[in-house]
């Protein structure tokens, strides 16, 4: 597909067919996408827990989820979502790498970062394969753990304590859903984004 | 161009033709790619401050840059690039978003956040750039900004204080460079890097 078109045709998608798998090689091309995410210094922090038999998603969802409350429309959709991708940012990575000659930040000092690019560079890997989905005629959703259960997923799934997790890329074949209601704030469009030379001064562009 | 097209072709590029600018037209795509980046609650908190004229780059390199040492090839490549987009986050927005009824968190308590969303959706507008800058034929590099000079890029360029900066997007077309000595380290595959439903266990894909 177009770049374009795939870019405009986006959109998280919160159900999916249940029965209808994505197949390896689809999968392959979206993790193999992922991996051509930029990273500081080539860093490449990052680590995907790819969660695909029902026994596997029911450990995430588990772990994420209280048994006590039934689950809402938003939740039933995306458990029908036959692949779960956990995207880990692993900071010690980034630590390490800038404590090499090169750059010579031994210290180690996570001060010397002005944002966490373990968190951005991971972040941009889960949206190629968000992109990578829409390229494939898959749906895809990103989001994030609660934070109060971040602990109870590392468990569940035996990562380890120093990573973090950015957030979670569902995939599928799509099923309808509701858009979500948060899509009636509207875009904030270029014009009230991008600044010209100093910011607040609009762009103007022919 | 085809969306893997495009995905397989982007590298950073550090230097740049000096006398093409980036045509209005195609500014206005890279940015109009850019606010289609996925936001938590679709609180899109971003801003792009695009720095064209001699002028104004000029300001951004005076205060990320020690006028005491010459810059050096790395430096003098990047500074040829004929437009900069200084890229924000606002956490702000993302707290004020979340605490309104719908999500309630009305606390506006960072730690609910496991990793700040403002500053992953911002760098995910900032790859829409980099790629979209590929589909046009032009180059583009992301780069951070010292934390030690973030102050004085904020003062120069009238940011406020509350917004962190995530990275500069650097556009241009293509001059001969060096490709990073981080590649070196090569790329960490897919077979490294993906885990199948636990950490630790190999995915194999047919």
């Amino acid at each position: 597909m177009e770049f374009s078109q795939v870019v405009r045709s986006r959109r998280m998608i919160r159900n999916y067919d249940p029965d209808r798998p994505v197949p390896d090689e689809v999968l392959a091309r979206v993790l193999g996408n992922a991996v051509r995410a930029p990273s500081a210094g080539f860093s490449q922090g990052w680590d995907f827990v790819v969660l695909r038999s029902a026994e596997e998603r029911q450990a995430f969802w588990d772990a994420t989820t209280d048994p006590a409350s039934p689950p809402d429309n938003w939740l039933r959709g995306i458990q029908n979502a036959p692949c779960l991708i956990v995207c880990c940012s692993d900071p010690g990575a980034y630590l390490d790498r800038y404590a090499e000659p090169d750059k010579g930040w031994t210290d180690r000092d996570t001060a010397r970062w002005p944002v966490p690019y373990w968190d951005v560079d991971t972040g941009m890997a889960a949206l190629l394969m968000l992109l990578t989905a829409v390229d494939e005629e898959l749906a895809g959703l990103f989001f994030g753990v609660p934070a109060e259960r971040v602990d109870q997923v590392r468990e569940a799934l035996g990562i380890p304590a120093d990573r973090n997790l950015v957030g979670v890329v569902s995939l599928g074949y799509p099923a309808p859903d509701r858009k979500s209601p948060s899509l009636r704030r509207g875009r904030r469009e270029v014009s009230k984004v991008a600044h010209a030379g100093r910011f607040g001064t609009p762009l103007e562009l022919a």
